[in-house]
């Protein structure tokens, strides 16, 4: 393995490619694999908590469930979700057929799918396309296989996401795709994490569930949710290192974190990536839920898109919140500036400057020590454009 | 008191005026007055659950603490929230100069502000305009009191708002304001209900909380909850009527529904009015949970701006909640159309029609016999314009 290798195969361990199974009518890559290769097959996952979940999430619970995973297949250009025992058998029968092409056991193969709602998936597509996936584990993509891979997952992304770690004596790979927001179907966020470390599947776990809370479950496009999301750590042991649990934690967080705010940066249609930062509240908890309740008041997003520092708007979606704090306490800036002061009008507002991509919001509560960030975007004319195009 | 007299001045016992004070740049009138002639003053009023409510929104709460009411001050452009003592004290000394001029106390004043957030109200201008409004109450609009008032508390509204219902041997009458989306400032809903029955404010009470269950809190244009938000019902007891309370409260629910239904109606940049009904539910409760979260998807909202009927965004919002359902027993008709079927593909989504401004969208639970209806609007790029515009 070379040491160019990127995102999921840059530790050792893994292969990966990304083929062209003709599931998008673009002709782009859609089908990705990503094989385990040991000594050691640890694994973890989470998934949406959205009550209808795809087919696919719900035979990966089913494999995760005794930590081990030998191989992840991922497919774009359909979600499988909606789609009844018909898009059931079809996620079992992809699972069996990557089990097959690869000699592992199908009950240790992960399926991830992500597209438009509500249809079967081309199964006399996706079958010969697993057989090219596995090929080219071998014989090598245009790219490396990790890069290929992370371009294969993409629906609407623009760019492909990709994260690597450096621990002691260790690595740590990742890729990712999706946004808050995609057309024409729903959004759906698929990420794939590797690791030469050995750690086993309750480390893996506790680790994985950690770093998805201060990342991944703050980032919040548009509010909507996915019925697919999922998110995957493989642990090869490969580099024979058992990781310092704080600094494989950190480095973790780390990944997930840079792959979210690359989520939120990839947004469709946004025009500004907006932090929303809620310090001095009494619990981390109150702080994320504060900060999320903003995240989610259209009138905050179309303010941000107009470039004004409406920090009203602010206020009367804190005020729907259930957290600690008296209103004439609350303290407001925006980029810098403390527009709201004791609950009234602070800083001139004019002194805000909105038109860079980056904005801060930062929400003092005054009613304890504990804060939280969450990543969003504003709600622009191309949102609107790109979400109600027709999804035929 | 003319037959020809509509909206609040419809019951006996009431007089109304709107005038202009100078609050809005526009020079159109802005600040109504409401009188309760008696011979009785019993009231109930409901106010914004925002914790960050406006300083009027505190100031009548205690004044309807005692159940007693003898006017209304209303006024336009400028909500008075986030405006500290100073706000408070500017509440206080509206009220007590309707008191002085109408010779009633000022505790049984209520005040109501609508308009933009952080900004103290040009009290130069509010105090001759309501001397302005007091003198009208006698000498007459230029439309009858009633229409005038309802004119008067109009900010971005295209039109005014009025109902009245006729019950056996009393009358009610209402006026409106507002709708889920206004620019540049915050929606506030403003209503005020008059009726010339005999009831007590316990009565009053608990039979505008019930119309307010079913109708406003039902109308949920775009998920923002104003500061300032208040709905009011003075009884003059002219009529000498007491009520039967079941078609008293049928009366009232009908003329907050037909009021709430006219707020999502006008809401601005508005392309549908979407009615929500869940049905078969285990409980009222979780219809309403289920037909909010549906309401409040802007992936939802901006697939039937599109006049995409996408039952999948329908499902993967009705799978977030926590009301009791089976994802494989759901159904979902969109304009009579059943595209959802057992959680997967329905009738045929094409004979889907949607190009008329009224979409309804119907949830079948299949989890009991319960029901609710809610009414949103769509996700619009008028939307977006609107509310992304400088409110300076």
């Amino acid at each position: 393995m070379s040491s160019e290798t990127t995102g999921i195969t840059y530790p050792e361990g893994f292969s990966a490619s990304g083929i062209t199974a003709g599931l998008k009518a673009s002709g782009t890559p859609d089908l990705a694999l990503v094989r385990n290769n040991g000594p050691r097959f640890d694994a973890a996952a989470v998934f949406t908590s959205n009550r209808v979940a795809a087919a696919p999430v719900h035979w990966s619970r089913q494999v995760i469930s005794d930590g081990r995973a030998d191989a992840v297949v991922l497919n774009s250009g359909g979600a499988n979700a909606c789609t009844g025992a018909e898009g059931f058998t079809n996620t079992h029968t992809t699972a069996e057929h990557v089990a097959k092409v690869l000699g592992v056991s199908s009950g240790d193969v992960l399926v991830c799918s992500t597209g438009l709602i509500g249809e079967q998936l081309p199964m006399d597509k996706i079958l010969p396309g697993i057989d090219a996936a596995a090929a080219a584990l071998d014989t090598g993509n245009e790219f490396d296989g990790g890069a290929a891979a992370a371009t294969a997952i993409m629906t609407t992304d623009t760019v492909s996401k990709q994260a690597n770690f450096t621990g002691s004596g260790y690595r740590i790979g990742a890729m990712a795709k999706g946004a808050g927001m995609l057309a024409p179907g729903l959004a759906t966020m698929l990420v794939v994490i590797t690791t030469d470390a050995v750690l086993s599947p309750e480390e893996l776990d506790a680790a994985l569930r950690e770093a998805t809370r201060v990342s991944f479950d703050r980032a919040d496009s548009d509010g909507c949710m996915s019925t697919n999301d999922t998110v995957i750590l493989l642990a090869s042991g490969a580099s024979g290192t058992t990781p310092d649990s704080s600094e494989f934690a950190a480095g973790l967080a780390e990944i997930c974190i840079e792959l979210a705010k690359a989520l939120i940066s990839d947004a469709e249609g946004a025009a500004h990536e907006i932090t929303i930062r809620t310090f001095n509240a009494a619990t981390e908890d109150e702080a994320v839920e504060v900060s999320r309740t903003v995240a989610r008041s259209n009138l905050f997003k179309t303010a941000i898109f107009g470039q004004d520092p409406n920090w009203g708007r602010v206020l009367s979606a804190v005020g729907t919140t259930q957290a600690a704090f008296e209103p004439d306490d609350l303290n407001v800036s925006i980029n810098g500036v403390q527009v709201c002061r004791n609950g009234g009008v602070g800083e001139d507002r004019n002194l805000v400057d909105l038109t860079g991509r980056n904005v801060l919001v930062e929400i003092d509560l005054n009613a304890g020590t504990d804060e939280a960030s969450l990543w969003t975007n504003d709600l622009t004319h191309d949102y609107v454009h790109e979400n109600s195009a027709y999804s035929s």
